[in-house]
């Protein structure tokens, strides 16, 4: 497969890129975030994927407190280099609501 | 599975919303776009993916020209309402470069 350096990425204007998160074994999507530069540095430095809050504007260790880590199995990185599909291995449920995935609903009118 | 109305989902200060879109049967993640109002209404009524490009500064009726056309199976919601997930049966690669999805590379210093 080929590769992409971080360098390469295409960070928006306000430093973000979207990252998607997948179940690396169930292939389910479990939820998107966002990450800036040093978020990804730590998730590729530490193998546990980091966001950037925007709603709390500061740096997210996933799971650092619920302990639900995102164990990061591979990155993919899209035909544009500005959006990232992170592959985990995920230590609990990725959503605060406690479901697997963040995608629980769907919307009425497309069923 | 808990249902969410189209007016109830969170588009952005430029009016769009991010769409990741998941091969319904294979389960790979495709692509991701972005859908104002307008596409995800035609995405609904037609049953065929329509995105807003940002590039083009246009509406975009994917597969329009290529053939490549993503027929709607479902249209998940996420928990915060701002991000939203369509499985398709896709007629072709999503990508513009013939891969099968847009997720073609990683990053180098993932593996």
């Amino acid at each position: 497969m080929e590769t992409v350096a971080s360098r390469n990425l295409k960070f928006d204007a306000n430093g973000l890129i979207p990252a998607i998160v997948q179940d690396a074994e169930s292939n389910q999507v479990l939820m998107m975030a966002y990450m800036n530069e040093e978020s990804l540095r730590l998730t590729l430095q530490t193998k546990q994927a980091h966001f950037w809050s925007r709603s709390r504007d500061e740096l997210w260790h996933k799971g650092g407190t619920s302990g639900n880590i995102q164990k990061v199995i591979d990155i993919r990185v899209d035909c544009d280099a500005d959006t990232i599909l992170i592959l985990v291995q995920p230590a609990g449920p990725a959503c605060h609501t406690g479901q697997q995935s963040c995608f629980y609903r769907n919307m009425g009118q497309a069923s």
